[in-house]
């Protein structure tokens, strides 16, 4: 691209370093910001310097935060007994989203990932560890991605967790709701005949 | 969405105004930028806040430039008796990377679109016609998008120039290059048998 002006060439710079955002892309939304008026710039980098200087992590079950400890677990009308441990606060409000989970949360902040050098120590097992050592928790769910690195994470917690007198669990695998079986890759629709469960419990 | 801090509810309510992107890619983006370190942050917002302070316009073309007068105008190697109309600077940018154009540019800053309140006002029309008036212009290239609101322009454009003793002349509009006959539209095909050109001058 040929920036007719070193100042706009660095702004597109810094938007093409976001994810799935192209040298096109960035170029579009730093021309959008450029016709906005200064107080709507100014407004647009202080929410995003706000945060980064001003952002928590819950103590507790370090999701992202306004205080030191987050409202699902300060919340008295939730069952502390039952923790669902996700990946990041992405997974916490998709869950929260379902309305179906009384429970509380533990946001691990990645999963174990070899290729990315993402090691155990990287994340918050320690903390989840701690709360199990400390506390009376009967149910950990592992609500985590079917993929290679969610499975090696759910694999890593089990052989942890097993040393507690805690039930372990996963969130069920199977086809999605609306899912139409010829679509459906080989490997989930034959794991969903194997654990294949009574229908009396899918409809209770 | 069920945000767990305000502080990034308010940030990907700024990332979500953005044209294209939506609340999700917002998320992810926030997401993304909080895992960066304070460092790149404050680099990412100091680019925008950079460019909205210091960023000029061309005094002649009205391009996006550092400096009171741009690069391709200050150029001794330029044609200036010829002026390409474009609607923004990515435009410029567009026929700058062909490297078929060695005139000098001027940039409306946008269409004629009644539908968005934008009338002949709001363009740099008027800078136009000053360089007709006060320079020897041979030919002035509407290079505007085919679209109603560039058609708009160009017609409203037509009308202003034609009191000048130049010529104006319009963009080739066609079958793109590599484009196969049965996917063009109608319009285009119709359009591009009656405006056909001898071979002569196509390989000229």
């Amino acid at each position: 691209m040929n920036f007719s002006s070193k100042l706009l060439e660095q702004a597109v710079d810094e938007f093409g370093r976001l994810p799935g955002i192209g040298r096109k892309t960035a170029l579009r939304l730093v021309l959008h910001l450029l016709k906005q008026s200064n107080t709507e710039v100014s407004r647009f980098t202080q929410s995003l310097n706000n945060l980064k200087e001003n952002i928590k992590y819950c103590s507790t079950c370090f999701n992202i935060s306004d205080e030191a400890t987050c409202e699902i677990c300060q919340s008295l009308k939730r069952d502390k007994l039952t923790i669902c441990v996700v990946e990041d606060t992405r997974d916490v409000m998709a869950i929260e989203n379902t309305n179906q989970y009384q429970g509380v949360y533990h946001v691990l902040g990645g999963l174990i990932s070899p290729m990315d050098g993402i090691g155990p120590a990287d994340l918050k097992i320690e903390g989840l560890i701690d709360r199990l050592r400390n506390g009376e928790i009967s149910e950990v769910i592992l609500a985590l991605s079917a993929t290679m690195e969610g499975d090696t994470t759910i694999f890593y917690l089990y052989r942890k967790l097993k040393e507690f007198n805690v039930q372990v669990s996963t969130i069920a695998r199977g086809i999605a709701f609306g899912g139409e079986l010829e679509y459906v890759d080989e490997i989930t629709l034959g794991r969903s005949i194997a654990t294949r469960v009574p229908y009396e419990r899918n409809v209770g």
